[in-house]
């Protein structure tokens, strides 16, 4: 599974305020801390404010790319900056994240994606709001494959977010998030798919327990990555132990070497 | 889902000793941790020697019965010393841990079942050996079904074992054992399932996190049961987790009551 470091959002008080302040020494420590944690991607979302958020992805990413050699995750809603964020690393090793069915979202991420080659989180939502059951969701995605097929962008760059909810809230939601996991893996055309971990215990106390128990769970059925903390406890060693358990790590080998260099 | 704490077990070094000893205060600290952690069932096995297990099943009983009021796991291959348990305690309270469809063990330990009203552990097993396929599971359980319905046992009483084994030897029967999970509850007709857990991470380190792991995938395949060590770390918030997130929990109630407990 592809672990996406979420520390670094702008929308984080402690990290907001690091970005207001340009403090270079916190975010590189922080980057640096997910990535030794085993982050795939660093994610970097500079939403401190709608006019400084431009200027903060330029900042972040150059701050960040001196401090680790992992590939970026460019986070934003707004085409302009996450322009500004792909155009300042390596062709063909970002996440855009993220694109959906709206369709002004669509047209205006698209030709960043083609045009930096990067991998793509894709929304399973349309403009008629947020989706509530697979076909919902299958619906935008019929919309967002059109497109990415027309444009050339091959499935196996395309991870899917079912668009995960709270269970406190939305119970109902899981068994569907689920179902299109399963559904994904079966008739994506090679399409993965990926969730913001955290938001299912949202309301919830002692999160930390709930998050690596639901990544456990969809693991089983076929979670390809996940937008999570690297940091917080136990849940690097769930993705390990889940891969070793579902047949994405033979023999367990990821999991006796990290158990080795010390990491569980 | 219930937990059966599998901790007062006489094969364990540091217990069989304290069977050997006869040291009541040992075994009821035991069994008093492990009510206190959440456990449903206590397990008694007492499996030191065949010629001591007789003595030592009614000696544990009782010191167990005298420490706490949770029902017992009476945990034993030899029918003679599973009427001794099962005698001593109150009827239609107690685990029969275990039968299989193995003609002998079959025919010994049913009338007992049906004596002492006991649930029921049912290893999907027959007398050709271990199985290897979900076909090999059902046919063993349709001996056993056979057996349980003729002597008038409701199924709501048998929770099927399918025999879990180490990944690191049998990953391939992982999916097998799930996949049975899922079948006994469509086609089950009541009956529950059943695992002892840390086979799954038998072989490997750092052992908590796969058993943990697997407990949260096994409760969305539907497992009703589980025999683990409540003391081991996270593996009861785990189980706790995994009802609130597979719709076992409504409203999370016990996961936030767990929580304000300070268990978690």
């Amino acid at each position: 599974m592809l672990i996406i470091a979420e520390r670094i959002n702008a929308t984080r008080k402690r990290i907001g305020a690091a970005f207001a302040a340009r403090d270079a020494a916190l975010i590189q420590n922080e980057a640096r801390r997910q990535a030794e944690a085993g982050a795939d991607y660093i994610d970097v979302n500079a939403a401190l404010s709608p006019a400084a958020e431009h200027d903060l992805m330029i900042w972040a990413v150059e701050t960040v790319r001196a401090a680790t050699d992992k590939p970026l995750a460019i986070d934003s809603a707004n085409p302009a900056v996450v322009r500004a964020g792909l155009a300042r690393v390596a062709k063909g090793t970002a996440f855009l994240n993220s694109i959906s069915g709206e369709q002004a979202r669509l047209e205006a991420m698209l030709p960043l994606a083609v045009e930096f080659e990067a991998k793509l989180v894709a929304m399973a939502m349309d403009d008629s709001g947020m989706p509530t059951s697979t076909a919902d969701r299958w619906r935008a995605l019929e919309k967002i494959f059109a497109a990415t097929d027309k444009a050339g962008i091959p499935r196996g760059r395309i991870f899917v977010d079912p668009l995960l909810r709270p269970v406190s809230t939305n119970p109902e939601q899981l068994p569907q998030v689920l179902a299109m996991m399963r559904e994904i893996r079966e008739k994506g055309g090679g399409a993965g798919t990926v969730v913001g971990l955290s938001n299912v215990s949202f309301g919830l106390p002692s999160r930390r327990h709930l998050n690596r128990t639901f990544l456990a769970i969809a693991a089983a059925a076929g979670l390809s990555a996940a937008i999570i903390d690297p940091l917080e406890p136990d849940i690097m060693a769930t993705a390990l132990a889940a891969a070793c358990l579902t047949g994405q790590d033979e023999y367990c080998m990821n999991y006796i070497m990290a158990q080795r260099a010390g990491k569980l």
